[in-house]
């Protein structure tokens, strides 16, 4: 039984029971040659149903394509270091802004975690808020078309909404879509007020209804269907929002259905060095293959379990490239060493490009902060 | 049956008894002796035990024997226009800061009773905000010391204080500490966090400190006593506190025991005219007089229940005065309309010099409101 809440996500994930339990749709073909029509190709993680669900999705293509542009809206709760899981609805976010050359909002609800961590405090995770947007960043977002909000420094135009959304929404609720009980602190509670407010605050600023698209991680989900309920009663459009799978922890789809920061082995920081991407694919991703050489060339590596093919699923944006991984896997002709090799190039690459980016972060964070006029 | 929560109040009470329930001490002859001390003369609502608890008072006085000074801390949470009820705390407030020369840090918090009030817009609270602000001023605080914090407006200093608190309230006691049920909202729930921060926000912006002393109404007493519980577990000092009881409707005491801003009958408002006022007190004061002048004469009234000789308590300074005008009344001397034109004289005085100060405190606003560095 696998466990997909907010605030923790664990065991074997079955994605189509996700769909049915929260009621979000399947990301189908016409809608996929929707999108197309207007970014020309698609992205690798719509091909390959990284990103698998959505609400109203074509309701704001409707909006995009009638001249009424919908802005982008996802954030980064700060606790600890980015790992390479958290950056995947950020590398596609960045792929919508280009595509539709829209405005985000990146919220930093710095108070999230700080609520519902025992152990965590204030200025742990206000470290973590100057850390984490350095990644954010790195991931190469528009800076002229995007805001960063951060819940304790936008306080003055958040609280005012949040206090809104608040007022429509009963304990009985949060219980329900949460499963907070009454030994949780009030301002866990009241949290998911504050996660709601990005995505009407434009509208709220622009005095005019302005449409909403979250991508985001499908743990996210219970957020936003409270908030679908209540942001037209305030008088503003419904969100969408489009939902991505999660990349699995090192140690496995059936134990880290999602990366967790907190347990070291089963994640990849963004600021792992070559050597330790390499060490610790090569020791700790759990693998499809056979125990010995002979068998796997006899029976064949299983690519649906092993971690070094789930994860270039993610990052070989090559389609030919990647079928023929899977087949020469699946066959027996590469050996587990050799596909983990393949991942540990591809993954050093990729962080190496985004460590590069990332140097030169930090001076750019004023630059990205949400302008209170 | 009375009942006094922070957010209804209603039937006759009995304050000996509030002090057994919500666990406060009684004023006692020591502790008066004590502030006259530094005040040289009592004022009238000590001597008249209007206010009559406090929690730690003798705490703070030892603190500014000591020579660190507390400051003072009360609030106003807007909903509707100010009635001469709100004054008294407010009058008390005014006096102890001039005497013992402190800061005052006066809250409005503008969201309280939008959230706990269905029919109340956030609009209709900021109206009542502005309005409100007035009579505050008019009540004749020291602008240099005196600084106003308004929620909404002042939520990027409040706000991540305000997190720190309800990390350490759960659910389970703000049902027992308020009554709050699973059907109230989330913005409801959390409130008191907010309520909580202005007792050691001084302390934060000077990082050091400051006790902190809280002159209020008892039916807030609720909200402190939870944050007493919390505000040392983020190292400030427990703040201490001094209660009134409240001014009665004209109504009576046995159904008005607290005025009320929505019960037009039972209430004086600040801006009420001269006019208004004789009417309201003639037409609407309940009276402690016979049926008639004979029986009177005869029988005398009953100034414990008499609306005009009780507010005269609160609003005739002079105690020979007030001796003089209970012993006539009780013994038939003063008759009902005369005991109502003494308090009428009084309440339109009190409440013209109130008037002409208000005239000239929209232009003061800018200077009360905390400056943020």
């Amino acid at each position: 039984m696998a466990t997909v809440t907010p605030w923790e996500v664990k065991g074997n994930i079955d994605y189509d029971k996700l769909i049915k339990e929260f009621g979000v749709s399947k990301i189908d073909q016409p809608t996929l040659a929707r999108i197309q029509k207007h970014t020309k190709e698609l992205h690798p993680f719509l091909r390959r149903s990284i990103f698998f669900a959505h609400r109203d999705l074509n309701w704001a293509l409707d909006q995009y394509e009638k001249g009424n542009k919908f802005f982008l809206y996802t954030g980064r709760s700060p606790s600890g270091p980015v790992h390479i899981g958290h950056l995947v609805p950020w590398m596609f976010t960045k792929w919508l802004q280009d595509k539709f050359d829209v405005e985000l909002y990146f919220q930093f609800p710095d108070e999230e975690k700080f609520l519902f961590k025992d152990n965590l405090t204030f200025v742990q995770a206000q470290d973590s808020l100057h850390d984490n947007m350095l990644d954010v960043i790195a991931c190469g977002f528009n800076p002229k078309k995007t805001h960063f909000i951060v819940d304790t420094k936008h306080a003055n135009l958040m609280y005012p909404e949040a206090i809104k959304v608040a007022k429509k929404i009963t304990f009985s609720t949060v219980k329900a879509a949460f499963g907070l009980t009454n030994e949780h602190n009030i301002g866990a509670i009241f949290y998911t007020s504050m996660q709601a407010v990005p995505a009407f605050l434009p509208s709220v600023i622009a005095k005019k209804k302005i449409p909403c698209l979250i991508p985001h991680a499908i743990d996210q989900d219970p957020h936003f269907r409270v908030s679908r309920d209540v942001i037209p009663k305030l008088g503003y459009d419904k969100p969408a929002s489009i939902q991505c799978r999660f990349l699995p922890g090192l140690g496995g789809m059936t134990t880290d259905g999602k990366m967790s920061s907190s347990a070291e082995h089963t994640a990849i920081y963004a600021t792992d060095d070559a050597k330790t991407i390499k060490n610790k694919i090569n020791k700790y991703a759990f693998s499809g293959g056979q125990a010995t050489v002979e068998e796997h060339r006899k029976l064949g590596g299983n690519p649906d379990v092993d971690i070094a093919y789930q994860w270039l699923m993610f990052f070989e944006p090559d389609d030919k490239k990647l079928q023929q991984i899977h087949d020469d896997y699946k066959s027996g002709k590469l050996l587990s060493g050799e596909i983990k090799a393949i991942l540990i190039e591809r993954v050093q690459t990729f962080l190496a490009e985004h460590q590069a980016r990332r140097k030169d972060a930090a001076k750019m964070i004023d630059q990205f902060m949400l302008k209170v006029k």
